[in-house]
């Protein structure tokens, strides 16, 4: 809530990424160079255009979700070498704060349905298409014109935060992702995104290093060992994170900030995505990774998240909504069916398919993994915060109130 | 809190299940006999026994684990009639409240480890063998000996609860498990429990009656549309369920009480499963499931769930822990990372494995599908309240305390 | 939740308070005898009737309200013997649960204005009148069929819980109190009650022992030192108190359950008064009053108290509703505007005001100290859950939706 | 955390309050020109420094809090003309967002016990002395050099907000404030603060209305009907307040932010006093103080306060600490016996007395009335989250650990 001060990586939205006194990266590779330097304890200040570097407009059409380039994402802040910093030590992050940025472009957000073409989302099966709803802020809530009766306060957090890889890591990554993209090479959407040079950005490396990081750069699209897209919506203020080191100075880089999401961030590009800056603080435990036993990442969530105190759960078993068929205790399926459920029943008061899907994917709803053990189905749930609607959605003897609830952006 | 109150359902623990006034039922199937008449708006209680109807002593040996009887599973109480109830109705389940049984026989939970020879649990290649743990109640909160420093309040609640399906129903239940079960019929552990008149328990049921219960009725053991073995643990004290009704007069039954579970119940035996009482209020939306378009069950949450502040946080992604192979979205690999990670920090502690992997099946962690669309990996978090722990487990400079912390049972 | 472990005071709601195997108790007194032992780390329970006796039926009239006999009260249980236990030293109470009683004598509660002429209330010049509701319990939840609309889970708790005192503080307590009464002895309602052997009982004593403590045994109205009639509703279940020890063993005793209460039980027989069991733990801190400097109890709440999020808060200074007087710094004033604050903005729904009193009396809500240096006026204010109503009392454009919500009872 | 977005009133730390471009104003009164105007639906911002017009420095000196001229106070933002509110409506102000300034003159906050010659606080009998602590903000989070071991995050709010009195409501305030200022006209502290023309602002005003607003406008110092300087801690970050219009136009003022306050403010300048910006939203509700039977604002908390599970509750009962005499159902003798015996636990740990009289009035400590019936005592407690400490804050069999935990700012 302290915009502005020592700011360490400055962003002006009015300029293009490509424009900015410092720029961004857009791969992971441990010669990307710093950014900048932050001592233990310092607390200071970034800030980052939204995961597409701004190719989503404040509009009523779709069409430039649909035509997204990915080979752009994620403009990233940073890296950040902190002092001291060593591989095998904890990286510790406090996300002091988190704001949004001054002037309109700084004042909404997107939620996206990305086409089958593009990547899809979870529900690509059934929302093939390309769609988008624009949210306003109002302080800390959002509320947008194209689903009706929805205003809540958001969980915001960076989609996106990580280390830099060691070049052994980056080069596990790449051996495993490569496998599981050649089983199926052809496949639409694909199964993995392989390093790219288009649209590849190095941040300030220049020459041989650029070159170097732009062709074996690992994608920023999945989380990994370092973190880096785990898209996890309790990353929010006043969170912790301890982070494994892998390279001298660590290389702190953070990006794709969320508004607000619901677990899963079930439609892809499915969160209020957004600019925004953060304040973090960093410090280091010498040793930590051995110490503690840390392979992924390890968080402890801040006091402020948005509290609700009255839910909706929609369960989901393992048994597809295709031909029936059971999945042994396949959590992604039974998520997926817990999903399609809450839609089926919100459609009953009058949204459509697209914007539950939207609104799920965006929303402060939580995910579990219920039951992982009754064979031969795993169990998962999808808790809705019925305080996010201005109306009553809870299940009485008159039955849904259907009305006209707006409707979320096409292709034109 | 109401122990004995309009009690529709008794059960003498000091009795064998087959031994009761009213007989348990263990199967899903429409002609199990209706137990009780219960009209809407009333308030009554059920009793009944831990899910193995007692097989599991309050000792320090897993023997008894090893060895238990899986055909017996799960001694349920009901089938109750609602008056009114008839298929397409939801019927609406107040459960009320929740409590442990008196005498000795009811004071204690066991959580335990299933061998793989006899069901495994989510962890089944890393931890093979029966393990048990003994849990001792306080009022509301439990402990062990068998775990050193650790003491929570119970989530307590039904681990299974549902209706009686309809012939259609279950057809397709045993049509859809059998094609599976095909696919593998050797496996061990098995791919899923098909019907077996083997121990099977019919209710009150007789005759020709009893036999067609027997060899057809649905095994208990996972969830599916009509509720069943869903092991939600926040369906709490208070919480409301709405289940589809498939039979006339719905068919309630309800038991595999949990003094507490965290999400996902991982070690199968995996709750502080326990004897209980519980207080129930049913009423009835009139062809619910087509006004708002059920499949599964929906619920709200009680308000007395146990109130934390404070989590640690385990990531894991859906890359394996044997090759480091990728498994595409795959949320169930990525939630046995998180849960691997997490016992792999409390190992540091001082913890077995055992004790580790115990703790989190049934202390209250949250288990989420943080992230299902970021190609290829899938990112599941487990969040572990720390102040279940009469020490500090988070992670500092200075390092882990190591401590000896006791030891669970092994067999003998 | 576990009725009838290792009862060490047990009561049957069918017989008379003296009738009773072990007999309660009504004053304090260092020579009560103690009713039982107990060490530390035991687990045990105890049983009780409602504060009065019974002396309150399940009807609709408020006459047994009326004729009251408060030299009953409270009728406690205990003391206890707790082995090891010294003056100066603390004792430390785990509550470990709390239920209500078995058969229909259990199963409801009470909530009653207090006439002028028998201690009336905190808003006595507004509501003189004796008046009365009956809850009747739904397991967790509660619900009157004297308030039309309302439904809310208990905060259930013991409203008088205190050690015995010691002859010195005994002494102390009756001097400063009997200076109170002597500055204005006509007054009606009384400022204080003093000692009085009518209907006084010293639980198992007898002869010289059992007068001594009839005629000099401090009244149990008042909180003071020792804890006693605090009626503070958050020590409720899984809470833990720190009492000052007073007398060899201390003699632990405790009464007067509420079902239910909110903060300052403002109609006198204010709280949901219910007869009930509760477990409790002991132990001992060993010189504890000196090295933590403690005067009175010190507790930390359980974590099960019902969460709600949604509040509507109305505010009180410290300027009263009779001549606009300003009453300097007064809390008192200020807490008793905010509530008055509250009964009329209910009264627009079609509440009556005593209805509205007594609901703000037992029900969850929050009353605080919200600003004490801003002078003159003091600042309270009154935090009442939206969500114990099933309509939306929240301000809105259209204004309140005036309704028949049913009534109290009366005297008749 | 939208610094910047439709500023409606800029404010520049670097300057003086009288050199800003739009004045600020200190006094209530029907003629203070309006400085802005919104229309229902619009979120605006503003800015303003802290209540003192910056007085109090970042450094260790008590000086300038002993030597602070409280006849400046408070500075206000507005009032702000609402298009549309007209006598008798309700104004309804949501709080969107708070965040503080930017510069190092915006990254402090201080808090301060006044002297008792300069308004003293609610202990000036026990600590009559100059003190003062600065804190530093970390985000969300904030902490000081002054009280080690505490770091908290930030309950923000404004403690001043409200509409301008109409003609008549203003003379009757100051005619009782006049009758309990002559009652004692000589008392140190006084009782009340009467208008008076030194140092008083009356915003954009000029001439005649100049010098009418400063003459015998309100002082700024309680809160009243208002509004005012209620100093609710609760009125934080998403809240919406329902405030009673007296003039047409409502003109909203509001300042006097604090970084975080416990209930009651204890100290006087006893929150983390701060400058801040803070995004508004209004709306109105037509005839609403009728409707709904209005007399002070009513107001909803936002979602996102800090959360905590743990409390440490200490009681106190309206016995006084000077002669142990009773003060007949005071609940501000009982709190501020509360605070006292919280004050005292926290020497127990090495903490000044002023240290801990200074943390209980900013950090996020709540306050309660908890029984305000039972003759003749009233029992208060303070809650204090034990969370706000980096170490063990618990009783336990070992005592206290006394430690050098730093020393307030004292005169010089």
């Amino acid at each position: 809530m302290s915009y502005g001060v020592n700011v360490k990586f400055p962003y002006e939205l009015k300029k293009k990424p490509w424009e900015q006194t410092i720029k961004p990266f857009n791969r992971w590779h441990p010669d990307v160079p710093m950014a900048g330097r932050v001592k233990p304890g310092e607390v200071f200040s970034v800030q980052i255009c939204d995961w597409t570097g701004g190719q989503i407009g404040n509009n009523d059409s779709a069409n430039d979700v649909r035509d997204v380039e990915l080979e752009q994402v994620h403009y990233l802040a940073g890296p950040f070498y902190v002092e001291g910093a060593e591989p095998g030590d904890l990286l510790v992050v406090d996300i002091a704060d988190i704001g949004m940025m001054p002037g309109p472009e700084g004042q909404y957000g997107f939620t996206g349905v990305f086409a089958k073409e593009n990547g899809g989302g979870f529900l690509v099966d059934h929302y093939p298409d390309a769609k988008k709803i624009i949210w306003d802020y109002e302080g800390i809530y959002c509320k947008t014109r194209h689903i009706d009766n929805v205003r809540f306060a958001g969980l915001t957090h960076p989609g996106l935060i990580g280390t830099l890889p060691s070049a052994e890591l980056l080069a596990a990554w790449t051996k495993r992702e490569t496998e599981l993209f050649d089983g199926n090479p052809e496949r639409v959407p694909p199964l993995c995104a392989l390093p790219t040079a288009e649209k590849a950005l190095p941040g300030e490396a220049t020459g041989a290093v650029a070159e170097r990081i732009m062709a074996d750069g690992a994608r920023t699209v999945p989380g990994r060992e370092h973190g880096g897209n785990c898209d996890i919506k309790n990353l929010s203020r006043g969170s912790r994170v301890y982070f494994p080191v892998f390279v001298k100075g660590a290389g702190l880089g953070l990006g794709d900030f969320h508004f607000s999401q619901g677990d899963g961030e079930v439609s892809f590009c499915g969160a209020v995505e957004t600019a925004a800056w953060a304040d973090l603080k960093v410090d280091i435990i010498k040793g930590g990774v051995k110490k503690y036993g840390v392979i992924n990442p390890i968080f402890k969530p801040g006091p402020v998240e948005p509290r609700y105190s009255e839910y909706l759960v929609f369960e989901g078993i393992s048994v597809d909504e295709f031909e029936g068929k059971v999945h042994y205790m396949d959590a992604t399926v039974a998520y997926r069916r817990a999903v399609l459920n809450c839609i089926e029943y919100l459609k009953k008061f009058g949204y459509t398919g697209e914007q539950a899907y939207l609104l799920l994917s965006c929303c402060p709803c939580e995910g579990r993994v219920s039951g992982i053990v009754d064979i031969p189905h795993a169990v998962c749930t999808l808790a809705l915060p019925t305080e996010i609607f201005d109306f009553d959605i809870r299940p009485n003897g008159d039955g849904p109130t259907k009305a006209d609830r707006g409707a979320q952006s096409n292709c034109t």
